[in-house]
């Protein structure tokens, strides 16, 4: 993304500011949610580290700015109405305040993936015999 | 998530939004952000189908409600802070009114996994050739 594309998004959609969801850019994991305006979209991209406007604090917030822990950019993504960025990152730490590696992995380790299988075994059990290994397991 | 976990979300923080990233369930890739009243999550966990609040239809609005293409709900995670929502999805068919897998994915198929591997190949070149057997290879 370059400049000229940051300043043809939909920041008057929020009052100049703009949802930035980071994921892991080898892992797939999402790590956070933040808010951008255009002067932290323009420092992620000139400094090569994810930066925030923190609602909290009303400032410029480079994440791990105190932490230590930042996000090393990857990539950024706009969506189709230019209202939603995705960001490709490199942690180098643990993202979440609490030392978990992603906001949402609030869980012990791991538990997010067992929904998943235990959602894939539901989901597969429910299948035509037919069609499903799983379904004639079960 | 319970309807009880639902209600003790940072609803206040957005006007009673709260900002949804849907991540396809089975390969992890995001698909669209949209936003959530406590109605359209409470819709959502209940008809197990993502279902929004449609910043500008001004009302509750299920994904694929016209197009057909929904998002089969697998699980729904708050993250630390509680004002914001990763939803693992299975979608039926393309999320991006555009006809893409998913909303982030404006450009051909298989463009960001370039761009991903592009930025992995100029880390590893940037590595000490002792650890990194790409930089001994370039």
């Amino acid at each position: 993304m370059t400049p000229r594309d940051a300043s043809s998004l939909a920041w008057d959609k929020m009052g100049g500011l703009i949802p930035a969801v980071v994921q892991h850019a080898w892992t797939g994991q999402v790590l956070m949610v933040g808010y951008m305006n255009a002067e932290a979209l323009d420092a992620t991209l000139e400094s090569g580290f994810v930066t925030f406007y923190s609602r909290s604090k009303e400032r410029i917030w480079r994440k791990g700015e105190t932490s230590g822990n930042r996000l090393s950019l990857v990539s950024v993504q706009a969506d189709c109405d230019g209202d939603a960025l995705l960001i490709a990152a490199r942690p180098e730490g643990p993202t979440c305040h609490l030392g978990t590696g992603s906001c949402f992995a609030t869980e012990a380790g791991g538990i997010a993936w067992l929904d998943r299988l235990s959602g894939i075994v539901r989901e597969r059990a429910a299948a035509d015999a037919g069609e499903s290994y799983t379904a004639r397991l079960l």
